[in-house]
């Protein structure tokens, strides 16, 4: 079973990462959750990211606001994929998450999804994990189709309205 | 052989990516290189991105300036991961790249990397193939540590010459 | 009778688009609406763009937010005048949906109205068509001096309370 | 014959729209040019805008930088469509220049392009006159087709080079 | 008695404006407002600015938001100082109308106080005018006395509550 | 004869600031001419704008970059009214001082031409003092009148050459 | 014992300051705290900031929002450490407020921290005053063990409720 | 004698660092200046910044750049004060390096000075410094005299040169 985890810097932050772990467990994706901070528990994340490979995680989902270092520290600790979610701060709607979180040096990326983007972090969980396990394929067609049908609905339903 | 695709909008961009390409090939990753424009092509596009899966890829990475619909339309077209590269533009160096490629809608996401960061695209292609292939994780630690060898090894040169 | 459309992204962006479907009908401008998306339904978009100039159509809007790809995936689909409207995000108030409609590539322009500017997309709309249509011309020119009426009714009510 | 007019706020500006007027004529859209300051010579602005149609033109290009009004001014005096180019200014490469031509008021809309978008303004010149002349319509297809063909030919050239 | 003019682009602007004629009035300046449009007004917006020095204004005032060109367009019709008062506007809080207004061309400047700065307007017509009026630099001063007072007592309420 | 002063926040700000000296005498307004720093020459600054106007003069025109306090603290140290020039620094084009510029506290405003605009606070001055001597509004006038024939030259040269 | 300042530019800003003399008084550090504004009380910041050295304060935090010039004129006054609060402002989150205290010219620092960053700066205010008093190094190791624990804390209760 | 260290995340930022050093020895502060990454070589960082107190250091500047996680890591590790110096990125020149610096969380503040402030973040070490080693206070004092002088001759030779 694929296994991912989602490490946020905040308690706080967890309202907008709880659909991020639905989505994760509709694609029958095993998610360990945890609060932890680059800043103020620099060990518990270095430790964590260091074997995090070895305890058989395969995505990191990382989710931190402000200067958020979250993301690019525990890259640095690990060759695992980890996707940052710039969380919306107080400042400019997240510019400052948003560029901390992006801008990583060479050698050291973290693929970055929108700001507050929290369920996309659990979609790219899923294509990320389809290329070594097929069947994630087929669910993520299927919920592109049942998406596509959301929106004929609304389409017809507006029109009905109109 | 695992097996990625770099699509860029214009040809005028391959300066800045060529070094995706090397470092790719670096991993023994095989990679098919494509200009296409999700504007002047768009059936092109969306042929290659339908049939990606089949055809073998395992990753997409694609790279835009401007108004940069190239990832997200390329995303909008499989479920395989997609890496999206906001190449420097003109205006406020890529603002408008940047935020055209990684502020996708729910269920679609782009993994993007910072503005410019071609060779980080084909290390996070690496990252995310190291989930399937596992010689990849090997040679990637590989890096980091070569990557850590030459920041010593700059240090060592800047104290000698204090 | 002319015609136009509007495709809007999401069905939830439609209260900020119900007064631009009621200015082009204060012009007598025939307006098909739908809710169809670049990425969720890139398809549909696709074949009604292709379609568009063939089945009636002489203006299309579209109106999205964030990574706002949809005027331009619809303006790579047609010859005809796309006009976009970027919608109001959460992020710095839709800078990414204005700049995401707004630097599209040489070849593929996209007519970019205000944030958020539905009702304007509207009053373009009349005045691209008045070049083919002249009694919108006169509606135009009427609906001008209504505004300056107004302005100068906001005046007088303003200074006599004073 | 279809008419527009390309009118400039400096002749400094010129250079950068030298394009424009070639693409206007490459689709035998006759076109008058002029130098005119909405700040500088604000009579003449009003003048012209006021007596645009009747003096046959059925597009208004208006280029300006920096608090770029010139487009926002000739649509106050006119119904025709005004497409708006924000001119790259040296304040953040143009941001002035485009919130200045962009965030028209209800009801006086500018058609705005991208930063620098002189060419692109002709091509959306072309695609509003496609509507009343359908010769347009056919000379925009085959735009798109040699579009298309260049950059199948870059991508062949690109991959030959590889 | 000095006099001054007050021109709004809108009257839903009043509200953030009220405090300027209740400072100007404060200095005994007398002052004129109005409702006027830059675009949906033009020519009575050109008449004003044209006469305004004959008339017996001194200074005029124009608030406006978004693509605010108010100020500008007045600054274009009239060599008496012009004060610019970007609105705060829904996008980005009025950096679009700040631009708008502060980067006037050379030849036509408009001078611009801060966003939202209706008070500071009016302070600063009273600055001008005390060149000409020297009661009016002798207010301003008892002005400048009552707000360092006002500093000391809340700095002496603070320290009390403390 | 009217008289101004113009201080400079650096030496280093004198090249783009020559045009403004040239201006204020094309207009036969005394400038006084200074370096001092807000930060570096405090007690300077306070004394320079606290006798200012016993001094003889009437408008005050202050430059400084980044940081840019200069003009705000002399606003603090007089009544006179105070122009701000924004030098365009290396970071955004000059938006830090721009913003620390413009964005004064009630009581205090500065009058902000655009960055880099010191031609511009030479204008404003001339406008400023042209409520007090009469002879300037002439010169203003006739200056206008000089911008728009140049414009006029230079849009028939360009339709000469086209 | 340690003794800081603590100034700020309108009591308005109190509310946001109230953690910040509660955090230094957890470290048992004097604070002396004052409403004075660097345009409304010039002589009276002047006279604070070049007698606080010798008036025994050892650090001065200044907070102040929009063109915020407390912080950097303070330190015009005074070698002793500035730490500046950039104040959230109304306009764009406070960037005008980060820009102007920041943005600081060579020799003049000011040593910033967040926007709204009232705590940080007293966190700040007792790392500075820990080389000098050791035992405040001790205090700042507990609290770091404490934020550590809290966070463990949340960790242990979001796994409890999942 | 006071002992400062200088860690930067790459070499390339040496070049704007050495006036940093430069200015540290003039205060005769010693430094030891490093090479390290947040990202490419973690463990050296938290290593010496978990025993940089205990190796005598009292006060450690960071220079990084982008997505610049340097300072706020070393923050994380010590409860020395740190010193973010944002380098100058090719993105928006710095604005990533300065919001990733200093936008922080609560209890782990960087002291954070301008874009490219190397030379400020040495006075400002000597400033903090100085409540410790009272000589440096005399030293900064020298310094500011100096730099007011050289205002003062800057100021002459331009009175000189007019």
């Amino acid at each position: 079973m694929p296994k991912a985890a989602l490490i946020m810097g905040s308690k706080s932050d967890w309202p907008s990462l709880e659909g991020c772990v639905k989505v994760l467990r509709s694609f029958d994706i095993e998610v360990e959750v945890h609060v932890a901070s680059a800043h103020r528990t620099p060990e518990k994340v270095a430790v964590f990211a260091d074997s995090a490979r070895d305890n058989g995680f395969e995505v990191i989902i990382a989710a931190a606001g402000k200067a958020a270092h979250l993301a690019g520290v525990i890259a640095g600790h690990t060759t695992l994929p980890v996707i940052g979610i710039p969380v919306k701060s107080s400042f400019m709607d997240g510019l400052d998450s948003l560029l901390s979180t992006v801008q990583m040096p060479t050698g050291i990326p973290v693929a970055t999804v929108a700001v507050g983007g929290g369920d996309n972090a659990a979609y790219l969980t899923a294509q990320i994990l389809s290329i070594k396990y097929p069947e994630l394929a087929g669910k993520l067609a299927a919920h592109r189709v049942k998406m596509a049908e959301a929106i004929a609905a609304d389409d017809a339903a507006l029109n009905a309205s109109l």
